[in-house]
């Protein structure tokens, strides 16, 4: 499938996403007319078809793999998988694990995804847990456009053996190098305190993994307040850390921007102010804007698969199936494999 | 010592914080004036004299606790603490834990003062691990100027039992009630999502105990943006996960400040617009700032223990000082007592 002729194929669930499937459908239309990349829309073909005939697209590019249903945000992850095993994302999930394209992108329920790839997509062999990886800008950015931190695991996991904090290292590495063309990204382990005693068996062995490793390059413990400010461009922690730190960022620009609409609405004087710097709050919303950057990589599986924020419109899912597809050409689960088989290597029989 | 018409007295240690001993001195002074505490300062006699002779107090509400020497902000807390057992963190504590004093302030090193706290300070039965809250406002303050968010523990422990974080609620629940004045606290527990299930063991183990605990207000799992929104008057979670929480927001917090130091050099309109916002922003700094609320306690000792900020003036010292005089005199430690008590009833011998 991944020959150096052949185009890279990306399946996408029309289906997923609160603007589904009309969003996905206009993304890859999009796409179909910039790129070389093969589109297979996993969806509703009626629907499809519809959508697709009312905008411009190269129609060779892109081909449509029926499915029946789809699983809904708010759905219970688990239990809709169960019961409807020919939803678009179950059906692209089969598919994808078949090897029948090269990476996959769904803007639909995390939780769904997640689930849906350890169930139907080969893991890496040495990875027993996948990773999902929050990306976000930093101020580092601002000498490399394409330069974003990466902080995982936000949720794919709860607790992780050292062990598995070494393979989200070498997942972020993959990455952000072939991604944000970072030729040795820094690595954080995040922590409590920077001192390599800190936080814990786990934390502590981690540690001692992470300085082994010559390959990565390990700049020791990092801490919260770390992460927003950029200090290391991959930092690995466990699932249930990563989610929380992920969404107590999002929590404070919520709460930064209640202040802004109740500052505008209590005095002229801040009302002026504020719309003085809206031209520099609107290059700050430029800055961090999701769909500039395509999504979370959910890493660990045979292939990439990238999971496009639940609000994206077509220029997010559109970012998104570029990102996939360029994780796919450029070898970044082979990479890791890599990666996992050497340390596999060098810690069965040690020299 | 607590007897209903005798003061309430407080240590405090004189030589702890970037601004010892001046500051500390300086609120010993002021509250000497202000209020009926009692004030024990413990340090270098000769330097608390100098200082105090230099500032109006009520000499008889003060008394000096000679100690030699200090922890400085940046020594690691264990070895100083072996090191140096005459520092007046250390001469401070042990008098604590004889039950010369109702309570506890210093400004010094936060891992040394948890560490000196368990070496000195008898725990209150059933405690087995003390938590470190922080104090934060909410929007909810518009309505009670006491009223303020508590995030517990964030570094005194690293992972926890479900038993602790139950342990945690108690405390979070008798300081709220006392201290912020709101009569039945909400309580949440910190996790990756809203569902009892969700979060490894650890935490469903400790939804149930919190949900089987009819004295406590328990709203279920919140997640990391429920804190800086304050969906919970007392959120629970281990140490580590508060850590990384806590200085997340502060980092947050300091990028934004970069922000602003950079927007208001990068335009003469952003600059306008700021100066517009100032008072504001003046106000928005007023409401978060660290010295109204008097500092973070570390709980589940037998007498309560403030931490102040480490770049605390007299007056985030002097509102330490109260707090923790408040804290002793309505009976926080009592409080938590008393629920360690019941449930160990309740569970030793369930009917």
């Amino acid at each position: 499938m991944t020959n150096v002729t052949a185009p890279i194929r990306v399946l996408v669930d029309a289906m997923g996403g609160d603007n589904a499937p009309l969003e996905p459908i206009r993304a890859a239309a999009e796409v179909s007319k910039s790129t070389q990349i093969h589109i297979v829309l996993c969806g509703d073909p009626a629907a499809i078809s519809r959508e697709l005939a009312a905008v411009e697209h190269v129609a060779a590019r892109i081909e449509v793999l029926p499915a029946t249903g789809f699983i809904g945000m708010h759905e219970k992850p688990r239990e809709a998988i169960a019961a409807k095993p020919d939803a678009s994302l179950c059906v692209a999930m089969r598919a994808l694990g078949d090897g029948k394209a090269d990476a996959l992108v769904s803007a639909g329920s995390t939780g769904a995804l997640v689930l849906a790839s350890s169930q139907w997509v080969p893991r890496i062999e040495g990875v027993e847990r996948a990773a999902l990886a929050a990306v976000y800008p930093t101020q580092q950015r601002a000498n490399n456009r394409d330069r974003f931190a990466l902080l995982l695991d936000v949720g794919a996991t709860v607790h992780c053996r050292p062990k598995d904090l070494l393979l989200f290292a070498y997942m972020g590495h993959a990455y952000a190098s072939r991604i944000s063309k970072v030729e040795r990204p820094t690595i954080g382990l995040l922590n409590m305190g920077t001192e390599a005693t800190k936080g814990g068996e786990t934390l502590v062995a981690a540690h001692q993994l992470l300085l082994d490793e010559p390959r990565l390059n390990f700049i020791g413990n990092v801490e919260g307040n770390d992460i927003p400010l950029g200090k290391a461009d991959v930092i690995v922690c466990e699932g249930l850390l990563g989610n929380v730190a992920l969404k107590m960022a999002e929590g404070t620009g919520e709460l930064f921007r209640n202040l802004g609409t109740w500052a505008f609405k209590q005095s002229l004087m801040w009302k002026l102010g504020l719309l003085l710097l809206s031209s520099g709050l609107r290059r700050l919303k430029d800055l961090t804007d999701y769909s500039e950057y395509g999504g979370a990589p959910l890493l660990g599986f045979t292939r990439p698969i990238i999971k496009a924020h639940g609000r994206s419109g077509a220029r997010a899912i559109g970012n998104a199936i570029k990102v996939a597809a360029k994780a796919a050409r450029d070898g970044v689960c082979t990479d890791i494999a890599d990666c996992a088989r050497e340390f596999e290597k060098r810690t069965a029989a040690p020299s």
